[in-house]
């Protein structure tokens, strides 16, 4: 063991295994290499004392560049947002995309997220937005057939495109996935061929499944079947597919779910902002399903704050008289996310990639009776940010990217996307 | 009109009669005394340029002193968490309700709320946290007589000794109720005296009302009636009556309190983590109930921050699929919460006691769709904030309070008090 890193983390409140315990963290290039409670230096040298050091944070389920339309949209059900959201978007182009995805960068960068999994449009724009920021990301184009065979061509070209651009680019930092949108809008053999090249190319497959109950009963009435039931009959379920929203399983579902190994992206505030209920989280947690969290959209949410997601989704099983250990939720937050996407991070680990998310203790954290329970205040301000072993937000400053100059890009880019509708 | 004040606010972006506007506003001594788009100058001037400038906050339900158990009674429902609280609650006296309460104001402060409803126990600590903090406040002694009449005849005792040290204290920035503890811990003798006394005295009257199920069962099977039938019954219900939670009441319940001028201090986040349930807030609302906002203590929150409750409620009614206007919801985070307890205050509005919360405007509230869309982000770190005129945080910090020192003996008497359980 070398007692000198690239950076070293001292005397951090650490979530190692579960639990807080303090250590230091020593990093070499891009990963970690040693945790323990030995003393270590560093070329760079974080003093973490009275700070909350978790692994990075990642948001599981968002489109980034929606943070053009955050309260666009506002007091609509699912299917009205939809709507007034696809109105806007039709106009949309990679420009526009790139400093929307910019913002949400900044963002998640501010709040301890360190890698997210993106699906939408004009992926060039976020590919180019994730390179210059710093961050991790996967990134898939959001394809939807609506059951025309020509355009299931186009999309899936457009889809191979963003993939053999964009995969393993920024020294792997950027990935990509096949992303078809739904059930709902994108026909069974389209979803078929997804999974077959899916299954060809070794490619995360990720798609939003019965986020609303409107949509589990148009999948009855078009197929006579549950919609996690009719994926699998397509061979769309195995242990590279995460799905988004996962509302309305029941229980066979979810034990369909937890025998294919697929996981699930829970976007509580999301879900509730849009009406469209509350996940049955303890049950998949209980059957072994693999949960994380995404904040969705910020023009449904209105915030790309992972803690601020997991806080909510704590609540919410709470009330269902269905208790999620803390330590359960501060592993949603991080580590499922980078093992449903197949990263090697997530854990305050030697060997993990150096991906690390440092909170300042403050008032709302006196007294700490339990250090867990880190997840029921309010968290949206990291004070520190490290991914891929680079130290990109120092003392709550984005390094990386200029704040002012992204505010008044993507501001410039919203503004004319809505006067124009 | 005078053009000179004693504090000056200006160029904010203005939360006036349910909208934002930019205007200026002058104070003198404490009380709101100009608003307007006229320029103006102050002793002390405020630059609110890109800030939000919302009347105070009004937490309209809370156990100040319980932040000392913050985080210590986790995954419980909330009869076996009142179990546990109750027992460490016996060891409290006056030195540590006083420093648990100066944590409080100081969370409080510092994340905009300028005013709270308190019951609890060894009401002079919470009086004199009050007074050093410069908050306004109205509390009370919470008494339960558990169908005891010596009991009954000391708490109410206690209660009445507890106004008549600190009723219209401060300069009336004190103020003092009397409160009940609940239906199910009070005999309908006792509320009914109770109710007789706030009569004479003309005494805000507040209790916890129907926050569980369990509790709604309990009295119909020892009374024969719902909780809010049975207050009315005792003459407990009038325009001076504010009920906590409120979460089980039906219909006729509803209407009832409608009638009567009752005002609901409903509190989200706890009726959540405590498995309580969702309160018809929307119905409430619609029938003209004046709903206002608390977060309960810390125990069961974990945060006294209202802009964060007021977050989650309105997530929690869009589920219902009952959603109510974002103005609404600021209205009910400030000048429900003053006019529920009787001040002239949470208006920004000439002859106003100028209460008022400044909230920067940061990257979560670009782009700027639409202002009110301001509650479904995270705002718990107010930039200044006033009470009673006086500027009690500037630029984030309390300036009416040691921070350190008050953490320290904060988190000293809460040691203290668990070890020795």
């Amino acid at each position: 063991m070398r007692n000198m890193h690239d950076l070293a983390i001292k005397n951090g409140l650490c979530f190692v295994d579960g639990e807080f315990v303090e250590c230091n963290i020593g990093i070499d290039g891009n990963r970690i290499t040693y945790v323990g409670k030995a003393e270590i230096k560093g070329d760079i040298e974080i003093i973490a004392a009275n700070m909350f050091v978790l692994p990075g944070l990642f948001n599981a389920h968002t489109h980034a560049a929606m943070t053009l339309f955050r309260g666009y949209a506002e007091g609509l059900s699912l299917r009205q947002w939809l709507e007034k959201i696809w109105d806007v978007e039709a106009r949309l182009d990679e420009k526009a995309v790139y400093w929307g995805s910019m913002l949400a960068c900044l963002e998640m960068l501010k709040s301890g997220v360190t890698a997210f999994a993106d699906m939408y449009i004009h992926m060039d724009g976020v590919a180019e937005a994730v390179g210059e920021s710093g961050m991790r990301a996967i990134i898939g184009y959001g394809m939807a057939d609506r059951g025309d065979a020509e355009k299931a061509e186009k999309e899936l070209e457009i889809a191979l495109e963003v993939v053999s651009k964009w995969d393993n680019s920024f020294g792997g930092r950027l990935r990509c996935m096949l992303t078809p949108h739904a059930p709902y809008t994108c026909s069974s053999e389209f979803l078929r061929k997804v999974a077959e090249i899916g299954r060809k190319k070794n490619l995360v497959k990720h798609i939003h499944l019965s986020e609303t109950l409107w949509e589990v009963r148009e999948i009855k009435k078009q197929y006579g079947t549950k919609p996690a039931e009719l994926l699998d009959s397509l061979g769309f379920l195995d242990d590279k597919t995460v799905v988004a929203h996962a509302v309305w399983l029941d229980d066979e579902e979810i034990k369909i779910l937890a025998k294919r190994g697929v996981s699930v992206a829970h976007c509580p505030s999301s879900n509730l902002k849009l009406s469209s209920g509350i996940a049955r989280v303890a049950e998949m947690v209980d059957s072994g399903v693999n949960v994380c969290i995404g904040t969705d959209g910020a023009a449904s949410n209105n915030m790309l704050c992972v803690m601020s997601d997991v806080r909510i989704a704590a609540l919410l099983q709470n009330l269902r008289k269905k208790v999620v250990k803390a330590s359960k939720w501060l592993k949603a937050a991080s580590e499922n996310g980078y093992r449903a996407y197949g990263f090697n991070s997530g854990k305050i680990s030697t060997g993990m990639l150096a991906d690390i998310a440092i909170f300042e203790r403050n008032l709302r954290h006196h007294p700490l009776h339990d250090p867990t329970s880190l997840i029921f205040t309010e968290n949206c301000e990291a004070y520190h940010t490290i991914v891929d072993g680079e130290l990109l937000v120092e003392e709550g400053i984005v390094l990386s990217l200029d704040e002012d100059r992204v505010l008044r890009n993507a501001e410039n880019v919203a503004r004319r996307l809505i006067e124009g509708s």
